[in-house]
């Protein structure tokens, strides 16, 4: 499991976005774990039109090439994602296929995420990835992470392992099939 | 009816987009039938992040705050909106309320649009907006407007007068019981 | 609003349905506010394929065609809407166009229900229904209800409220514009 | 692959279904790709409540835990799936988990059946399945197979042959990592 690649694109560029926290208590728990992984910052990209060619965006596909599969964290606005996330993830359609993604929705509210997760999955298929069915889905996002950066609840650091424990077992099986 | 200010908003940035020549279609059908439109284009803002205050913004709300109802035009990107729409419909949230939406989607394809549909409707109802239940789906896009600038087909352009015509119904309907 | 008649419809005949005391709690909210309401209950319909003419759909279709909208509650089982409410949705199509519908979902758990109410969202709008934004999410279900029938959480029973409101906006103003 | 077993799911109970039509085109091509199949057809399940214990269902368990992936052909109806599917697929929780699934939707219009997709696709998620990225999406049903039994579009024909190799390639990929 050591030599899996499985970047975290953190999909929100707001200004106070608590998502990034968030990305940030994900790659400690994936490090912790011996997943290889980087943070793919959305605000890096500053796309505003889809099949723009901004710069960076040949890093964005390297990482994605080289990914083994990957991690979104991102909030729910209006029930759907943001759209600067749809277009970095529209930018690019050669290196997704077959490959799995784990869902983290965020929500300052007690409902919310869940909705997000349904779009996401239907996006990710959309591009040929397979997004595993666990989903972690933070609410009271404001409470979320705890002073020392990792989760403040504990069963919610257990459904992110459940659902990374679910990423790492689909990115071997699909990359041992991939290069049969 | 003549007095009905629906707008017209075009939701995709991208270069050599057909939908532009699908709005203009639009545009000159609803002029036909007496109704006020006028073109937003989604070029014309340049988010990119959520919760941008990009120039422009004052126009598209004062637009959204005088409208009466809505009509987005839009093609489908792996099975949702371009995330340049998203942004824009995600930057105000005050004058979307019980006002009515017909949604006209573009795709290359002979299936398609479809999805996008569902997921605009979804979307709108969030912002709480009344999305009609008639849609134009516009597949075949390359072929789907004439030379004189019309719909190509009449039974395409049959649909698109049954979904204006329930955009209107609602339109009155709904500002009737806003004005009581 | 004291003419108005909307039923409520309880979307699950599964055993040991948690929804049918929430049905009961809506309808007694509905009645303190002068609504009329009737309970449709799903279990009294038996289907077991679309197109089945079970006995008793004379009485559901008029009950629809009576109503001028309807409030629909509903478990969530696997993010979707139980078998036997799409069944009967999908019975009769005279009735539902311009109406209003509210939803009210529920689960067990502390996620969930918001899912369902997407897609009950798409399937009331194909419908030609109009689902008000605001949706009521019954999680925790066992605790929901108090021992007098009502909502147990008073900042529940203020969604219920404002959910019913639109409802009841809405029904006034599509019923005036359909009689005009 | 000769020993992987596919089922094949009839979703429609409808009198006069046309999907029979088409699911049985689907198993013919199965068989010649020297895959097993067997058909599933939920009309020989007559469920009426989720939950319920309807005599045949520990044959529908007995399929799925000998089943390597599942292909789905089932009409769109009112924008998602039979409640009759829904039933049946909601019965069992016990042998989904980490195999995938191919879609086959049937509309007798020009439109529709990927919307269906989409929901199947949520569902099968929810239910741990994988829904694999291609899908078939019949439309004109009527005229969708000929007097041989085949699919009467090659490039129909074409459709499903890949979104059946994915099916496969899955198969194979998971059937190994879950053995492993």
């Amino acid at each position: 499991m050591s030599d899996l690649f499985i970047p975290t694109l953190l999909g929100t560029a707001r200004k106070g976005r608590r998502s990034a926290a968030i990305a940030e208590a994900l790659i400690d728990l994936m490090k912790q774990r011996s997943l290889m992984t980087d943070l793919i910052d959305v605000a890096d990209y500053r796309l505003t039109a889809t099949g723009d060619d901004a710069a960076g965006l040949d890093r964005y596909r390297e990482l994605m090439a080289a990914a083994d599969g990957l991690v979104i964290v991102a909030p729910e606005y209006n029930h759907g994602y943001p759209g600067e996330l749809k277009l970095l993830l529209d930018s690019d359609f050669s290196a997704y296929a077959r490959k799995p993604v784990g869902l983290v929705t965020v929500s300052s509210g007690r409902i919310g995420g869940a909705r997000l997760a349904e779009q996401l999955r239907l996006l990710t298929t959309a591009l040929r990835m397979v997004p595993v069915s666990p989903a972690l889905h933070v609410v009271d996002a404001e409470q979320a992470v705890a002073e020392d950066g990792r989760l403040a609840s504990p069963s919610l650091e257990q459904v992110a392992i459940d659902m990374l424990d679910e990423v790492v077992w689909f990115a071997e099986a699909l990359a041992h099939a991939r290069a049969a």
